[in-house]
């Protein structure tokens, strides 16, 4: 669908990827944004250069707060559902917050959209559906089983369920995006980030989680967003949904050398926590086939290693 | 794992599934089972026939009370874990019902084990995680994408990758089995309960929803509690997955035939709602592959057809 015009509802609008959409959406015409973010992980900073623009509203709301949240949704024609617990490491050891944040939070969200007569989402979701070792690698949309080993990947699954019940029972249409790994300005977590605060810590010595060889494709975020939009306004299926990524991958050990490089440090000594993964429910391989986006006429330009270090650069000029 | 002796508690223990499964348990040697049901779709009356042996407890509760699960869930070992909404065709209106009694009735439980050290779960899914009209006939359980559309199979989609998480996280292990339809004794639901009672009310006459070439796979449930426990008992894996069912399938016009042959009814008139599907989240064609169960050395003996006449007649006694 078209976004030319629309009233957009934007969840998660204040975090990482969220305030990107946002700052790309305002600068299209006649699209009027609202925002609606707890801002538990979201920052007032990253919408602050909105404020002013009359097409900018902010929201500081739970999306568990269905009464708040029916309020703000009454007129929109499009929600893009980004909120989510995006620290995966700290789900592991919180499944609840997890459910809360992610399954139920989606489904509150659902019932709002259906109260209200708001049909068309665009959800973010993860290539942790996959699981751990799909046995096709790079991995297709289509592809399954579906057992994820992180609880944001079960609940980012179980919220595309529900999205695609919706979708058949009322009249919903919907994007789902399985995202690669996204880097780039605004980031609040992953291991980009990590790397940049350790290092600015202590830059004689860095600690890598797991044995440095997990590798994964790392998507810019400007790349993520531009492919976004352009799959909302190409696909038209009911239910669309694709994997967002480049090609390829890049190991830790690499992400490591360029931070190291970008910083401008040397004789960094590299310790390692050791074993396959970075932490319990890391998958330490993905690859993501990109075909199906591909086929609609879009793909990456920068490769993986490319966007690590523009992400790098720009992560450079804020922290 | 082998049974012999364990503690085990059976959600939803006192519903249709449920009673055959306690039957069965209970039959076997040194095998202590609890039913933890809150009575919504189960009856007392399928329980009562155990009430008096010292093997079997009932207790009434809601897998949304953690408190009063929690104090029976210590020294269980392990967890069959069959209560949901099972009519699904009220769940499709009802997608917060299905919400709570599916997806976080299974959180809290997975929670409460890992609380108290549980963690084996046997999990009853179903082949509506397959969605609608799937590229691979009949389906086997690698079968991807997965977008259900009814809100009992995306409950039901959320509920497995829960599972997953917790075998990947928490040392869990699970048997998960994704149903064909079941009939037999203590059926509450479905098409065959449906159309006794209709016919029982009006023998003249029979609403069939749909058009009635709708056809699936239906397993009896003698032979669903055999399979079931066969898998639980020979398949090792951490997370070990089957789809439950016979080859083939039969039609709900061929099934309606034989309700009314077995009621010994004759110039029954049939009268079509019209539609490929009985209801809105109905999945109007399932054949679902059961090569892994029988690889692994189980398979149905009756056919669908041979398994919907048995299970009428058990119903014409019953009802």
């Amino acid at each position: 669908m078209k976004l030319e015009n629309k009233k957009i509802l934007v969840t998660g609008g204040a975090g990482f990827i969220g305030s990107n959409l946002v700052e790309f959406l305002l600068a299209r015409r006649g699209i009027k944004v609202v925002v609606y973010d707890n801002l538990s992980l979201g920052k007032k900073e990253f919408i602050a250069p909105f404020l002013k623009n009359s097409n900018f509203r902010f929201i500081k709301g739970d999306l568990l707060d269905k009464k708040k949240l029916g309020k703000e949704i009454r007129g929109i024609d499009i929600v893009f559902h980004l909120a989510a617990n995006s620290d995966i490491r700290y789900g592991m050891k919180h499944p609840e917050v997890e459910l809360k944040n992610g399954t139920i939070a989606t489904a509150n969200l659902l019932e709002v959209m259906r109260e209200n007569n708001v049909r068309e989402i665009v959800f973010t979701s993860t290539s942790a559906v996959y699981g751990d070792k799909p046995k096709v690698i790079p991995t297709p949309e289509d592809y399954g089983p579906l057992f994820p080993i992180s609880f944001y990947g079960a609940n980012k699954l179980a919220s595309e369920a529900l999205i695609s019940a919706y979708c058949h029972n009322f009249g919903f249409r919907a994007w789902i995006f399985r995202f690669a790994n996204i880097v780039g300005k605004n980031a609040t977590h992953g291991v980009v980030f990590d790397f940049i605060r350790k290092l600015k810590d202590n830059p004689k010595e860095l600690v890598i989680l797991g044995n440095g060889k997990q590798a994964k494709p790392y998507l810019h975020v400007k790349e993520c967003i531009e492919g976004m939009i352009y799959g909302v306004e190409k696909a038209n299926d009911q239910l669309n949904y694709f994997n967002l990524a480049c090609k390829g991958a890049t190991a830790v050990n690499k992400i490591a050398q360029i931070v190291i490089q970008e910083m401008g440090l040397e004789d960094v000594k590299l310790r390692y926590t050791g074993g396959e993964r970075g932490w319990p429910g890391d998958v330490p391989q993905v690859r993501l086939d990109p075909r199906k986006m591909k086929r609609l006429g879009w793909e990456a330009r920068l490769s993986s290693d490319q966007a690590i270090r523009l992400g790098v650069k720009e992560l450079l000029n804020q922290l």
